[in-house]
């Protein structure tokens, strides 16, 4: 490799002192936008890259972005977080910072890890997914002055800190007047168990929508495990009854998938709707609601870089809009 | 949050000198065991971190594995490469690393990657996967003694570093023979266009266990692209011909999911397995093979730490078996 090039390298190339070239590279404010410039030059021209280990003993940062990967389950539901994952590796890498990822199993696990994470790897900013009721790990990094960002709303307190988020009650709003339309009446809905923020957010969606439209909805609000094999057994025992709902929002695609079995192995009609949008609903030709997860990752990053730039007072929480994905099996 | 714990605090609770808590930090094999045990407890019992900043000044390791997060696809292939992420991140936690993540959408691009991540956060090593034929990345790191271990056979000289792999020809060849055992002869091959390592590979799989068998396969091979579309029409026109196969294997879950759709278009019986056993797979009831990916994710992580260790010399390359999960296509 070439020789080593050094603060010294770039000064002299520059004709500056070695104390301006630092300056411009950790409080550029500071230096005269003509000198800047010619440092700049130097860098570019010299291949100058500061060593990370360096930078973050003298500027504090890591440049570094903290965020946990999610256990696999069953790979269809999962897959939503990991092209988020993509997608944020990719605009995070654009302003200049990286991923560094960890596993957590429950909320102190998390905890404990953020603090091994701080102590050893300073991350600048973390990435949290998957907010809940009760989330200890958002009021653990607040009370803290830790910066983040949290993609999903903070359930119990909308303001408490800076959030991007996905409609999922317009989701399902429109999955269920895209069903109204095609003359379903009987349209019930798959969820998961009350009190989750995000599962009571779908429920909530169905429910509005079925309401507007006059709809009695007595006897189609139904729950289950997030599982294809808990949905099938669910949805087997519905279609028994009489009158048996003709259509099912469901709330996400695997209890999609385990309704259409059911449905299938009964030989009954019934249209379906998921949510996720993942390659399992291209591949059974299931209608299903999509989110915006790159445009999402996206306004987590620009957030995060405002909140490091000491500039987030006029920034806002985020909800993006979902769009339905309509396909064979409504 | 507590006051500061710092060497000296550690020193005092363990009765030793500042140095020697430094030693069994960096160098704990010139401490004498007693010692190390006493000052690992007041370590512990102080909960006292080792700024990663200022260990990385004094011991030049990072404890960062960097590793590429692949583009999504269509979401079925890639999910392998998702999963294979996820059990590295948690075995490498486990050994004391974290997985630093970047995006590249070629070599080129990947090994200007390198320089950027060795000039930044100075990763201790790299783990690659999608090796491939001229595979310049590992030519770049091997020429600069960096160590790293790929996911992949090395395909133009299997012994030229360490690697892990699956055998994807014993793979097709197990699925051939199970489609050999429930009666097919005419049995067909769907793979990508030749002259990457991995299709070829499984296509030897399907040949070898034909040949074996004493089944003729003229006009049985095939390739594509690699996506549901491509093979959908390419198996449409296979079905036209006389003689038709009445079985394929297929070398993803994609081009099994294609040739799925062309035999129901046509209404025409067609056994069909997949490869990598993907959540798709699980929902339209494919027969596919499976990759031991948490298998294959913690043996890059043993010889990543045995290559830090210098003591490498001992290691193997690992080549994995598969297995085929049986299902309702076949």
């Amino acid at each position: 490799m070439a020789e080593k090039v050094t603060i010294a390298t770039v000064a002299k190339y520059a004709g500056v002192s070695r104390q301006t070239v630092s300056n411009v590279l950790n409080t550029p404010e500071v230096v005269r936008e003509e000198t800047r410039r010619k440092v700049y030059e130097a860098v570019e021209a010299l291949g100058y890259r500061v060593s990370q280990a360096a930078r973050q003993m003298r500027t504090g940062r890591s440049r570094l972005i903290a965020t946990r990967i999610e256990s696999t389950g069953d790979g269809i539901n999962g897959s939503v977080l990991d092209r988020f994952l993509h997608a944020l590796t990719e605009t995070a890498a654009r302003s200049g910072y990286r991923v560094i990822l960890y596993t957590a199993a429950d909320d102190e696990t998390e905890i404990a890890t953020y603090e091994d994470l701080l102590g050893t790897y300073q991350p600048d900013a973390f990435v949290l997914a998957s907010t809940h009721h009760s989330d200890t790990r958002t009021t653990w990094l607040a009370e803290r002055g830790l910066p983040f960002v949290t993609f999903g709303r903070p359930w119990d307190a909308p303001d408490r800190h800076l959030w991007v988020d996905v409609d999922g009650a317009a989701g399902t709003a429109a999955a269920t007047r895209h069903l109204l339309e095609a003359g379903h009446e009987r349209i019930g809905f798959l969820g998961w168990p009350s009190g989750s923020g995000v599962g009571d957010d779908r429920r909530q969606g169905w429910l509005r929508a079925m309401t507007a439209a006059g709809q009695d909805t007595t006897g189609l609000d139904h729950a289950c495990l997030d599982t294809v094999a808990e949905a099938e057994a669910a949805v087997g025992a519905l279609l028994d009854r009489d009158p048996a709902p003709t259509a099912l929002v469901c709330a996400s695609d695997s209890l999609a998938l385990g309704a259409m079995q059911a449905a299938r192995a009964l030989d009954r009609p019934l249209a379906v709707t998921g949510f996720d949008d993942t390659p399992v609903a291209r591949a059974i030709g299931l209608t299903s609601v999509s989110q915006p997860l790159e445009e999402a990752a996206a306004r987590c990053v620009r957030l995060l870089t405002r909140l490091l730039d000491g500039e987030a007072e006029a920034e806002e929480p985020v909800l993006l809009q979902p769009s339905l994905v309509v396909r064979d099996t409504t």
